[in-house]
């Protein structure tokens, strides 16, 4: 597994993501020793960047940003091609000229979140400190944190309060602590197919994927930047493990059934012999080309750790009591991971806190993953809250002021 | 991982599985080379043993014995204490005396499966042709394969007609492959929290499983016996994704919801936070010391390849068409593995097939480990059955003929 680069070989796939990782193909916020992250966990992290994509123009009001907010494995890249897999951005589905966020009436942005490997500030990111990447040394970081440092990005690009701030799953939580964090700067908020705490059986499958990558021995307990190496097969194990909760058991049955691989009996050997068996190693496979292993660890560990209502004296209506912001609730059928009464406790403690809320469940089973899928009701729901929200702060349909 | 013992150094833990591989604290059963097995695989398996258990008496009837078919990962020891782990047989909440499956009045058998570690001949048994362990050169079993051998071990305990086959989970499927392939010989079926093929998304959590295995070096293409090392830690993470499966959410939920690990607050740390992660870390380490990674391979695949109506022109009533069997389906409401649609299948194809059937969907959140559990109204239900199974036979209370 160890790559080497001589002077005159090209490029690595490993060498382009962790070129990635400090000089990422995006545009970067850097936060001086002025300006230090204050992180959960009590350390103040400082230097710091964030790396950030935008679409659309900023009405001159300031009052049409929506701030989207990415899930575990996600990235900034929500609406262009991605600059590592060359494939589309990941929710082009509802971003752009005339998608539900629309970009030729609102101005959108997304951040890495601080922990991944996509250019904010990460263990993969190299410590100013000593100069070699951060690896393990790199503080643990929470949703909080996450949310903390976006907000000072929205500072830093002159925005008060945001339109809207949209994501689902490990972004949906963000939208959530949004929300109860700086309540005056999000005027509605849409989270998606997440919940307020992550349940034992989500912690559960989380420290399945850590296991899988903290056994692979090129791992060398966090410090394999150090040695040339990558803990691809323990990354790939974990990654087929998740995947197969973003899922439902329908959806696989009906993407695979029980149908053999380009043949018509078993081959009696532990081959790839059913269709669901390589789909599931080419994902695990393709994710270790774009990410991070450390990264994994350190953002699966900040879902864990998400518990709104533990912060708020263990009642989840305090972290929203007397709220103006608008909210649109939305889970999924078929979403084991984030199942509706997750969403149903979320809108309960918003009546509690007498927010103004509307909660959609969406028949489908396509899973967990719905949400970055073609699901024709779910954006036909987020274009329309998103509509009435814009209506509400008086902007136009080309996004200036009425 | 390397374990060398010396003359002088006592048994270890990995020395006495090796040798429980091939010489079991169990009754055996040789079959030489003119009763070779024949599998599904085209190969005839010739030597091969069978390690078994049987527990009360046979009747001079011989009308009175009990087949108990045991799951991935369990074995032969169902009621009695295990010989690696010093723990109490698998299954003696439901089998002893007085209990459901009643000691003092059937007499029960339960033999290791093909393909497995515990004494009949699998992966992890010497290969009389090399005298070295079979490792990946053991051929691919199956179901059927397995259930055949079990015919042949009750034919050499002289039994023709089994009072009842009793399973859950893959030893579920066998009593359906058990009563399809030998209606004659199943007096009557007693099928626990298990389907007539494995879904898509069983598929996909056992190849995860299996590519843990294969993922950690030690594995060494499954020659690891060779080499004298274990891939320890990539079973250890099969068995923990696995584990999860065999819970339900609220199952996991109730033993320990959020609860932190010896502590007020986290960590901030990668160390096992959650009650949970010690636990399923637990599951993980205690569960290689006492099964073979490679009959992990063999099994996961043999269940992987279940498919009872493929079998039989793909109509799944023809595996029962005109049975005289006795059948109680069973199914928990929380199994999420095994869920009761998979159960109300088999009950429409018995019916179909016109069958004699009565089922059972007993309400639990303790999720498919539930059959392995003190859950009184399945005991309750498979002591009626089995009574009805015994009267109908003609049974008396103690076990002989009335």
């Amino acid at each position: 597994m160890s790559e080497r680069a001589t002077a005159a070989s090209p490029v690595t796939p490993l060498q382009q993501r962790s070129r990635e990782a400090d000089r990422p193909t995006s545009q970067l916020a850097l936060f001086g020793p002025d300006q230090p992250l204050r992180l959960d966990c009590g350390v103040d992290l400082s230097p710091f960047q964030i790396a950030y994509q935008t679409y659309g123009q900023l009405n001159p009001e300031r009052s049409n940003a929506i701030l989207v907010c990415h899930a575990l494995t996600g990235d900034q890249h929500v609406a262009n091609v991605h600059p590592l897999t060359g494939k589309p951005g990941w929710w082009e589905t509802l971003v752009g000229p005339g998608k539900p966020i629309d970009t030729a009436r609102y101005f959108v942005i997304c951040s890495n979140v601080v922990g991944s490997c996509m250019g904010s500030t990460g263990p993969s990111s190299a410590n100013p400190a000593t100069g070699k990447v951060w690896g393990l040394d790199f503080p643990v970081i929470t949703i909080p944190d996450m949310v903390r440092a976006q907000a000072m990005l929205v500072d830093r690009l002159g925005i008060g309060t945001l339109l809207a701030v949209v994501g689902g799953s490990m972004g949906g939580m963000q939208v959530l602590q949004w929300a109860s964090a700086y309540p005056d700067r999000v005027f509605s908020a849409l989270p998606i197919a997440c919940a307020t705490r992550h349940s034992a059986h989500n912690i559960a499958f989380h420290e399945v994927g850590r296991q899988a990558v903290m056994a692979d021995p090129d791992w060398r307990q966090g410090r394999y930047f150090e040695h040339d190496v990558r803990p691809q097969r323990g990354l790939g194990v974990a990654r087929m493990a998740a995947h197969i909760t973003y899922l439902s058991d329908a959806a696989l049955h009906r993407k695979f059934g029980r149908r053999l691989q380009d043949r018509q009996n078993p081959t009696f050997s532990f081959d790839a012999d059913f269709e669901v068996e390589s789909y599931l190693r080419h994902q695990g496979s393709s994710f270790v080309e774009r990410f991070d292993a450390n990264s994994y660890l350190y953002l699966t560990r900040a879902m864990d750790y998400f518990d709104l209502a533990a912060d708020h004296g263990g009642v989840l209506a305090t972290a929203f009591r007397g709220t103006r912001t608008r909210f649109c609730v939305v889970s999924f059928t078929s979403d084991w991971l984030f199942p509706t009464p997750d969403s149903r406790s979320i809108v309960h403690a918003l009546n509690a806190g007498g927010a103004r809320v509307s909660f959609a469940e969406i028949e489908t089973d396509k899973g967990h993953d719905a949400f970055l899928l073609d699901v024709p009701e779910f954006f036909d729901i987020a274009r329309a809250f998103l509509d009435s929200a814009a209506a509400a702060r008086g902007l136009g349909r080309t996004g200036t002021a009425a």
